[in-house]
């Protein structure tokens, strides 16, 4: 079976990824995963929300948003609407529970890292690229505290990144494009670290529902594409002279 | 390692369910799964939402509630905040797709099964007990509108049921009570039908993330689990004389 | 005249009161009056709204919400539509003043009584329900402050209790249901105290205005049911070791 | 005793009642009861609420508001906070039901009276001066519609007026003020129509109960008071030249 | 070119200032250029916003509102439907910008001049009437600030006033009504301090674009109708026996 | 005077225009005004506001936003706080009006032109960027309209573009960016088609007001970068192939 992209079934779209993107966040990535591209931009703030005060320990968030024209048809700004949809809530939650998995909040201090993933083209796996980058965000927003002696030790224990698999017609297939996600039997984002332990596992069926053998042939391609995002996270980082 | 209930890592909590809790709608459960108490009421809308209009196919939908007082400490009620949090959202979501996976829509016909789930009196796993519960009153409300004529075909392809797991200081525990779910290192909600298939699976690490060998005895535990649940559910609807 | 449930004009329904429904709750009460079913509780909270900052007083306040499908066709969840109705704001108004009517807001100290009624079924009479059930959930908190030391004098100086009255096709009758409510020509709640003085009253005619001798008759009425409403109070304290 | 602004405690403070003080709405008062200013203006909408589109009749409703500065210190806008409170929702679905409770809604077509009752000065009384002023502004309202022959019946069948009374110190008072309604004991909200019969009554303890037979003396008082003020409508109206 | 109204195409519509309209505000002025009727209350709060705190100034801002009915044909009520519309923002923003001008805060010391500018009826130019009538209100509330000896320095460095000019079939008008404000081809608010110097200009073209000689006259035109305005604001304050 | 980034008084920053941002809009463009970055997108959606039901035309609007981050320090986010901002909404509508003054609407067609006008990075101007690049990609959708026969008459009559100028330690300054912004004495946002008339004109004065003679010094700089913007946006359409 060959992709309407002519990838394999086992082969990530082709990821870049543009540090310094935005010039006054303390720390900026534009990913690109195929034509899904999410700028991620990582600001610290000098506070922590009220039910972390006084507790010796630093917070990591994240909010996400599309722009209205970043897909195929436009949709009604959240802005506009007056709320976020519940999908873009699950979405943002889903990204700061996955940060925060690997930080170690004391050691950060009382600050906020606060993570912006906004998406500026759509095609697919936007929550997944936007956990990706917004590790790399917040790696350059710590490289920027630990730069200016703002902290000693870097709170950041290990990688996350993150890739979503699905099973159509009977295979399993890698980072799954808007029109493969929107045909497929079942839909899993898998959020990893650098031990190849599991985050967050969020698995759907849609039409189809799936069984343990299917489970562990996608939990083994989910592996094979987070070993490689994780390599080029290193990859980017050492171009900007910091290494992990 | 016994439980602060002294249950078995492996065994659910005692489960009651009492059908026709309230007495106006077309199918109604007062599901208990320990000091978690859910009241499922299923309602027949002859409408479907906007998106469905002239697609000759039904809807199968769900809400989330939790009163103000479930809990030790009193929650600001919804209504009044003005607005459902984004746990609310993710939840009430999860369970509308969980029993979508079941429903054979084009059977139900041009109407909408709409599942309120209440949560009565929380104790942990509130929205597993929603999904288990809700698969019976939605059953319930198929059996009215079979035993009314108003459709020939059941549109209810499967069973549907969840349960929580968790891993705590290096156990499997099975259906997390509130205690346990606080303080563990990783909780996963799985969802599966009566073939044991997945229908959802959310994974997330609590502190410590999970291996693979983990997630395998998790699921073990949580089909062993799931499992018992459809046998409940089929008493259930047993005593109120239908055989499914 | 009989009455569609074999009563007399001036019968109240069948009342049936079940302290400790919630286990959490300082107070909790479900109140059955006929099919209209109340979950009434109480919360304790060791804070004052803003107002009432370092005044030496503490507060009773209440909150109704009625679950969708609590009636015979579904209702919009309020909490998804992102307001109160006017409805809602003036039952919980009333429920709140009524309440306060019967405390000393000083003796209480510097805290909050948060009763929230929620309605898990309707069949007419809610507001009145709520009222006569959050008086017994209000004095289960009172005695739990008093059984642990908190206060030392009672707050609650007198019992508060609440019934409708209405005229019909030139008859008065005494606790209205839902039927009854909706075709009625003259709709009086009435709240009134222990010493059989008024507390509240709203009246309001529906289809035909009433004079002041129906208004007499409708009071005698409501005098006669809210007697035994009381009674009922006392016996449901008096059953949980309570003597008021 | 002598009230603070030397009237009698059966007087109603000084009335002006100024018609046509807006010059595009169909119907407009402005009614001064004392230093209470409320400009009521009554608009034809050629439409009714959706439910009860095609049911051959209209509706008459009503909205409330109080400008900012209206008061001795200014209150937050309603626009700005972004909802209405409870109380100004509890006061125009008041206005409302007293409004419909004399009219024809069949004899008005299919067309809705739309009343908007403004304060623009407050001292006490506010939602009793919207009645008693709305009722004019519906009848100038309907004057116009039967004189432009859109309708040829009348469709408002009497008078509706209203006025608060109120115990103060073991005295009763008509037509309380802002100082004599924050300071009394019990105060109630008394709606009459020209056959002095009750169309609503809202009755509200405040700090002191009151017992029946004071309850008496205050209807006596409003009785007295409503008297008066429909005297008064039928003089503002005769001013326009119209006989009602 | 004779105006609909038998104006001048370089004449202001008849303008009265009503000084005390409201009798609790700080400062009162009921405006009516024409059939524009803006009620302007200023009231003092002796308080700044957050963003002001411990910053010895004062604050000068404004809120805009029109009565539903108070144009041709009724409009919604914002409090009605939750939110201020975008118009309504622009509009209180221009105003309290205006005023700010002409204010010296740190004069004023810490506390707030909230000038409430309240449409009660609409004939075109109310942004430029609430200007012009908002400096009234507040050189009133400083006068009283003044004599009460809160302040002793005057915080009020100048006047200011507007007017609305445009240009309708080639002509220049001054002072627009509704009429011609929806028929012009441009449409120009202009706000100046009494020195003759801009303080906001808002020029629009409504159909045709306009040059730069065509500004010009509008320009002079504005200036001569805002010479007008400053003096009747003078004079409406030597009425209060104030002497600016 | 030299600016701080050494230009000339009269000099626009360097503008770059990046057609064919967005691959999936109908006409997209990312304009740079110095350090000034805004997506503009162009989507052409085949309906119109109720408003325009029926009235064979079409319509043009924009929307506008700020990503939280685009800013030297973080914003809230407006999807977030549940509502847009008075400068946001303010923005938007002046994009639309201005977008609309250079429009033919009936030959447009029912039909609609949608721009989302969303700042990446901003450092001052980005309304007037904002607008210079929505005419560009408003271009892009009318030729793709043109190109797909879908309407076969140009309904774009001129070009539009906008720059800002202001005065600041009594020099005029063109195009001003976010540090002369914050400390300039007067800002006006100049709006001009090809034809150098104005389309907006919007001054405000902040800290000093300004006279007549340095308005029309102000108007020349604009006219002269205006000019220039009008250029470039010829050329951007030219290197499309599109000659307008």
């Amino acid at each position: 079976m060959l992709r309407s992209d002519h990838r394999d079934s086992k082969t990530l779209r082709s990821v870049q990824i543009e540090a310094g993107f935005s010039q006054y966040a303390e720390g900026s990535v534009l990913i690109k995963m195929g034509n899904t591209h999410v700028l991620c931009n990582a600001s610290i703030l000098e506070k922590v929300p009220p039910f972390l005060k006084d507790r010796a320990q630093g917070w990591v968030t994240a909010e996400y948003g599309m722009l209205p024209r970043a897909t195929h048809t436009r949709s009604d700004r959240e802005a506009a609407r007056g709320k976020q949809t519940g999908r873009t809530q699950e979405i943002q939650r889903l990204i700061g529970r996955s940060l925060r998995a690997v930080f170690d909040l004391a050691a950060l201090g009382e600050r906020t890292i606060h993570i912006d993933c906004d998406v500026l083209q759509a095609d697919g796996g936007t929550r997944c690229a936007s956990i990706t980058g917004a590790w790399i965000a917040a790696a350059l927003a710590v490289n920027h505290l630990l730069e200016n002696d703002v902290i000693d030790t870097n709170p950041l224990k290990d990688h996350v990144a993150a890739v979503s698999v699905g099973m159509k017609d009977g295979n399993a297939l890698l980072d799954l494009n808007y029109e493969e996600d929107s045909s497929c039997d079942a839909d899993v984002n898998i959020v990893m670290n650098g031990a190849m332990q599991f985050v967050e596992i969020q698995g759907t069926s849609e039409g189809r529902c799936f069984d343990r053998s299917e489970l562990n042939v996608l939990l083994d391609y989910a592996q094979h594409g987070i070993t490689e995002l994780i390599a080029l996270q290193k990859q980017a980082l050492a171009d900007q002279g910091i290494h992990y």
